[in-house]
């Protein structure tokens, strides 16, 4: 399966969020895009992924899945900004713990816990730096507290969305397979409904991102394309 | 890759249990396995996954892989019980809420929670006894309270974990790649160290296997095999 | 402090439900009552409390406290039912873990993890029972999972809620300063409205009841009486 | 009831610490301070607290009680240091979310939710600093992402502490009824033990003060003095 027709399978599973039809009770019904109870959340825009020179880019083996995934969020994030939607700067950063003392150092653990240790990643000033255009604004919330894969696991995004009364989930980031995945797992078993925006949340690999939409997505959620999101948001404006 | 290859890549993959190596500060050495902080957590042994009738059963594509997999964890059992270990039977069970109230009634719902409804499935009262072997005895803790995919996610399990003093989790049962992988997924976000049993948590086909043993376990914890794990489980016993 | 001034001072820190008056961006103005987007949460109301032969019951030393409390959140169980509003029985039900697993088995453990297994409480069929008219009728939501003072900690009220859409929450049961503080604390911290009715959630004593509602409901929540959430809730009925 | 009896007071409901006494099995045995699976938990020694200029300061209505608790905290962190225990600077710091969005601005909030925004504290630079001698040296937790009254709530503590294989808290800090009091609770419900240094914990007043510590700590933990926590660190030193 090619780029192409991947894209393309995601789009059937996709709610048809450009349509506006909102038959009460059908799945198609809570697609309709609501701006107030909506948060677009982007995951670790953050120079440890973008900069070209950083360790973890290069994990990013499919370079057109990868590029194409940061101006479709750019799209998005300037949109979402014209409509005052509710954005959500999701980053990594332990920049205040330099030892790695949220992990216990890393000694004797498995998966991220030991292999960002292992890698010395995410502690540099410069490296948990949110570039342009993903730069937080006032106004658009940036997540703290936040040590695992899931960006609402043991971080203040939680309190945040329920005092906002948000409880859908817009994802855009980075990797789909990895921290993209494990937020909408655990948002699914919190109560949340979440979009993955399937162009916008590059895995490493093609046929990673294709597992991920056709295996895992409709067990925890729904996928849309760039496209049909921005046509959702289109004369869209939040009413506060 | 067939599934004989399948469970050898797992095997490279896997701490050696069995070699009882305990080098201080590499990823092996917290292999070696501390009866007293482990638990061996069954997922969904119940009569909605196990009954060849039942409508769960069929999704079980790949028959001899859930077929072993299902001798696969009564071994495992058996064994543990021998050993006095921390036994978790983590079912899923919904007949005290027929109206799904807990998913509002799966009403505009994606993922689970509305799929689930749909299906009406874990509500019926014999659909969700956990049959012989894996009936859970006196002394085995029962998950209450779960209604997500990952079994540690709003239920009693968190709390017996840490007042027990176990920080360490194998996985057997179904789905791998739902909700054994969301599992997984934020246990390790949670600070615990997690072993998935490859070959006693299938998924529904073998593809999707291979994806979640080569793709996702590295991420969030290990892999062991069936053998590994009687062989590391072998002459030790619960002191307590 | 007697009963009278109590509830006099428990009023005049109050909400004024029944205004109607919803002046923007004032405390009072999210004191409308909004049934749908409200839980009203019977704390306990089981046999282990409202039995006067069982040990708990013999806690509440001011016995016309507790006697008003139940007869004023019978009162307001039957006027939400006919409201059809959202019902939440949260109870604690420890009969399918008879040895205390959770709280392993209590040893070594202070506050209610060990006094309950010393107690032998919360593990008798009958004990655990919700008796008339608090029995839980179809529709009205059962909480599972629980083993915290906290009902709403590692169980599965959260997830009924945030499916449901509900963010304010009206607790009534025992004991106030013990699970009912709890629940008010951490559903606070989570991002709920809370609101206890002041005189339908007892404390043992009348000087414990009075140091909750004058030093501590406020950092976290409001306080009203029966009489005006009574009020409140008249000619209220949920559109659902 | 006076500040001496008031310590007095607390001193016979503690433990003894000192004793070295660990009877198997029985409540006091707990009691033996193991260095490597606790953690001292300071909480909010910061300017908003401690700065005699700032409008929290003039909260603290009994001024011994209050001094005597910063100086007890004092030492009980240079004994901590020297020990090399686990030490965590659990601080509330919103610098990064000038218009509070995590509490959606306070609007409409009842409890801490709706009073912070209300006073614009813990947003100033200067403001959440932790003044000498409670600035966090390299080695020492500094809790990230909290947003409610308990430190543990939607935070990275709870991670931290797991991974480290700490499930034994000791609180100080500020103030006894509304945060100290939330995180003992929450804590408990967890399955942590928790101990309060019942002297280095001020409630505003010492009425308060006596109503924590004789109708609300036992429910959820224990109580030291620092002249008790002291002795049980004498000699202590952790082996990491």
């Amino acid at each position: 399966m090619n780029r192409r027709e991947l894209l393309k399978s995601s789009a059937l599973a996709a709610l048809s969020l450009a349509s506006g039809v909102a038959a009460a009770a059908t799945p198609a019904a809570v697609g309709r895009l609501d701006l107030a109870r909506s948060a677009f959340v982007f995951i670790e825009f953050q120079n440890e992924w973008l900069d070209p020179a950083g360790p973890l880019n290069r994990l990013m083996k499919d370079r057109a899945l990868f590029e194409s995934a940061v101006s479709n969020s750019a799209a998005i994030l300037a949109r979402a900004r014209e409509a005052s939607a509710n954005i959500v700067h999701a980053g990594l950063t332990l920049a205040g713990d330099p030892d790695y003392l949220v992990f216990a150092g890393g000694r004797g653990k498995s998966g991220l816990k030991g292999a960002i240790p292992g890698a010395g990643t995410w502690i540099g000033q410069d490296r948990v730096r949110f570039p342009e255009p993903f730069t937080p604004r006032r106004g658009e919330f940036v997540v703290a507290g936040r040590s695992g894969a899931s960006v609402i696991t043991n971080s203040n995004l939680d309190p945040y969305l329920r005092n906002n009364r948000v409880d859908h989930l817009y994802l855009m980031g980075f990797a789909l397979h990895v921290c993209v995945e494990s937020t909408l797992r655990h948002a699914h078993d919190l109560g949340y409904e979440v979009t993955v925006v399937s162009d916008a949340a590059p895995a490493f690999t093609a046929q990673q991102q294709e597992h991920v939409i056709e295996h895992v997505i409709h067990h925890f959620g729904r996928s849309v394309t760039t496209a049909e999101l921005l046509a959702g948001l289109a004369g869209e404006r939040s009413p506060a």
